[in-house]
């Protein structure tokens, strides 16, 4: 935590102080934020966010992409490696390269003298924005997951998950120790986060092909579910051993149990409290009951993960679990929505931004062993899968297709990859290559899903419905 | 801006640099926020204004109270003034009072050294999403607004918001200043606050006892959404002078042109280019896409208000008048309200939390002159709109009940408290005699209204609707 570049910034305050009470009261005001317009550059970093979302996800859509997609290019737009609307205050940068601040300069009367500090505290609550956008979204992951659809399909929606989250896992992280020597911690982060499925953007394609009934689309469905548990649980653990450093095996088992107890142990005490809180909901008359009290059980147990030192969006996802399987979900899914709506694209528009694709730019020779991590994470990403689709032994059935519908990382992937940056254990190059496999595993899924399901199926398939998008 | 009391907070960190590498490496720790502590402060603290908003709206909705008392009361008790579980961060203070911060020490782990930094942030994230709540409040009421209402009693409606403007606004701030020797620009501020009328609160009563549809209830409505109009004019005006110190005649009369044709020529430019904004939006298949589009649309108006060293808020509510005569409306106030739902109460309960009405507590005899001042305000809070009832001319009115109707000043005389404490124009006790204005009328009003109708008809009147308050 300890962070000396932080000194450069306090340096000129300090020296300034010495010269007497008028540059001394000029090195205060200095330090001190212009709140007015924290408050400007704050509407307009989120019009930015918008922006940057609505017309990325719109030039998917019309692409048939997924629209997440959509989002985090535009964030890779608008950020640090092109248009520097959305950068974040570092420290140590000796000059602030922020399009906004300018513009809060040029436009709203900002005095260069309050930039820093209010740089640093827009930058300070964007960030914070875009986690409450990851809770929101986990939570609402959580809410939509249907656990019963486990049931159906789950010894080999089981098997699929297991070995679809082991193999990129121990792959990733054996090959980038000894393939590229990475140490240890940031192997085990980008291995993790070659571990997630987006169910939403398989599930997206599969009925938009037809094939969401099938026995394949039930098989990925079920795993994809399983497989965000497992994704979460792997994540938190792998959070812990950033924060603390400590890899024993001793230590890596105990917080597998308390991550598996927490979420577990969430749902079941959950089930046991969920008919009181019903109760309760049911009588109260204040507008938003419903949503309010949905958020505040989320927001504890947001809380609660994030207090034990695991995850804060461990406990959102157990939340969404917990409420989803109360008769209040359709009535809370149709009011999360818009709030998810609103904080989601924050979270992966700055994903995108907070990310320098310069790092793998090829034309620079020090970027190349970037590239190779990329590539290598993307193929090992692509394979794992696949191999965790063949483990399914039921006749008749296409494991090619389910490998593929497992690929997608979407957002969990970036999930990943954001936790990861936020511990600071990842170099700026690895964070770059885990998104450029996010995007492309991303981008790849959806046109092979439908070519691997018209091989086997000999007839062409409905034409995509780009309606269906919109949801 | 320059704040002396800020170098207390930096001393420390001088001296312990001079003392060699390591204690320096400590003083930079000790400047650095806890991040994800910053996050898990962030959720306590809204699961603090939640449970405050519910649990008070709760009991005021039994006690045929508005609701947004109960965020107000709630505030207050979780705020400054009683439990200290919401209270925001001053340099100044030698020790930190906040529940919150010995709550993230004992169960989260955060260190002594990064409290200080930790409790900034999550205060400086408070405020900012506080900030978001009034903003998504005035678009909202915008939204609702009926700018049609104003024809069928025009005449009468316009009369009473004029004269219930003026009346208020001028007793309060002449008499504030003759009688309490209060300087001229917080006189001016707590003027401003007086002219406010909360439209909800009256609607709402007015539905219950079946007098909406009235003459009465109809001039009153109109009234009310005028009285929003100029009340914000008002503010954005006020507010200025407060930033700027310039209350020259030419300064003043050019605030209100500006504002006025920010308002208005926000409305007409709007009403030219909404049909655009409509077609875009239909051909939009991104989820969200209604609201997403119509919140960039209130930031960058809201931004553009605040860049002009008017209001945000001004902007918000133009927004919200503007989309609010699309075809749009419905589907956007839809999705607006669980917006509203999750951010309003974060407003409301922060106001409360921030007023310390330590300094109205009759015990200390250096409190009795704020305590006067409170009364003086609620006394202009009643008169001023009661002789406002009293310039209807049309016959056969009941005038009094017109009067009452106006005296609620709810959310709106809120807004004003916030505005004047951000921008450190009002003393204290000013602000806490502001305040128990707002509670007093809002509490007042409800019961009053019914007793004025009553009189009148002669009739008992229907048994109160609880259930209306659920929306």
């Amino acid at each position: 935590m300890a962070d000396p570049t932080q000194w450069v910034f306090w340096t000129p305050n300090l020296f300034v102080s010495i010269g007497g009470k008028t540059s001394w009261l000029a090195a205060v005001a200095a330090a001190k934020a212009d709140e007015p317009l924290v408050v400007a550059g704050v509407l307009l970093s989120l019009v930015v966010i918008y922006l940057a979302s609505k017309i990325g996800g719109e030039i998917c859509v019309r692409l048939n992409l997924p629209p997440v997609l959509g989002d985090l290019v535009g964030g890779v737009v608008v950020g640090v490696s092109i248009l520097k609307l959305l950068v974040f205050y570092a420290p140590g940068d000796a000059e602030i390269s922020s399009t906004m601040i300018n513009l809060l300069q040029s436009t709203a009367g900002l005095e260069p003298a309050a930039a820093r500090p209010t740089f640093a505290a827009i930058s300070e609550v964007i960030s914070i924005l875009s986690e409450l956008g990851v809770i929101v979204l986990l939570f609402e992951i959580g809410l939509e997951s249907e656990l019963n659809e486990l049931i159906k399909y789950g010894p080999p929606a089981m098997i699929v998950a297991v070995v679809g989250v082991i193999m990129p896992f121990t792959a990733g992280t054996l090959g980038l120790q000894n393939l590229f020597h990475v140490p240890v911690i940031p192997a085990i982060f980008a291995g993790a986060a070659l571990t997630a499925t987006s169910i939403g953007i398989t599930a997206k394609v599969l009925a938009e092909i037809g094939q969401l009934g099938a026995k394949e689309g039930q098989i990925i469905i079920g795993a994809a579910v399983l497989d965000d548990i497992l994704g979460i649980i792997v994540l938190a653990v792998v959070a812990n051993l950033v924060k603390t450093g400590n890899v024993e095996v001793t230590n890596i088992a105990y917080l597998i149990v308390s991550a598996g107890v927490f979420l577990v142990g969430g749902i079941f005490l959950g089930r046991f409290l969920s008919p009181y809180y019903v109760a309760l909901v049911k009588n109260l008359k204040t507008r938003g009951s419903v949503l309010i009290s949905a958020l505040t059980i989320a927001f504890i147990l947001s809380y609660i993960g994030a207090a034990i030192q695991l995850e804060a969006i461990l406990g959102a996802f157990a939340a969404g679990l917990i409420l989803g399987e109360t008769e209040l979900q359709q009535e809370l899914k149709a009011q999360v929505v818009p709030v998810a709506d609103m904080f989601v694209p924050i979270f992966f528009v700055v994903v995108g931004a907070k990310t320098n694709l310069g790092v793998l730019n090829p034309a620079v020779p020090s970027n190349r062993e970037g590239l190779m991590m990329a590539m290598f994470l993307i193929t090992v990403a692509i394979l794992g899968k696949v191999v965790a689709g063949f483990t399914v032994l039921t006749p008749g059935i296409n494991r090619l297709a389910i490998g593929i519908g497992m690929i997608p990382r979407g957002e969990v992937g970036l999930v990943f990859a954001a936790v990861g940056s936020t511990t600071g254990a990842l170099s700026e190059s690895l964070e770059a290559a885990i998104i450029m496999m996010v995007i492309l595993t991303t981008f790849l899924a959806p046109p092979l899903l439908r070519v691997v399901f018209q091989a086997r199926s000999g007839e062409p398939l409905r034409s995509p419905v780009v309606e269906s998008a919109k949801e």
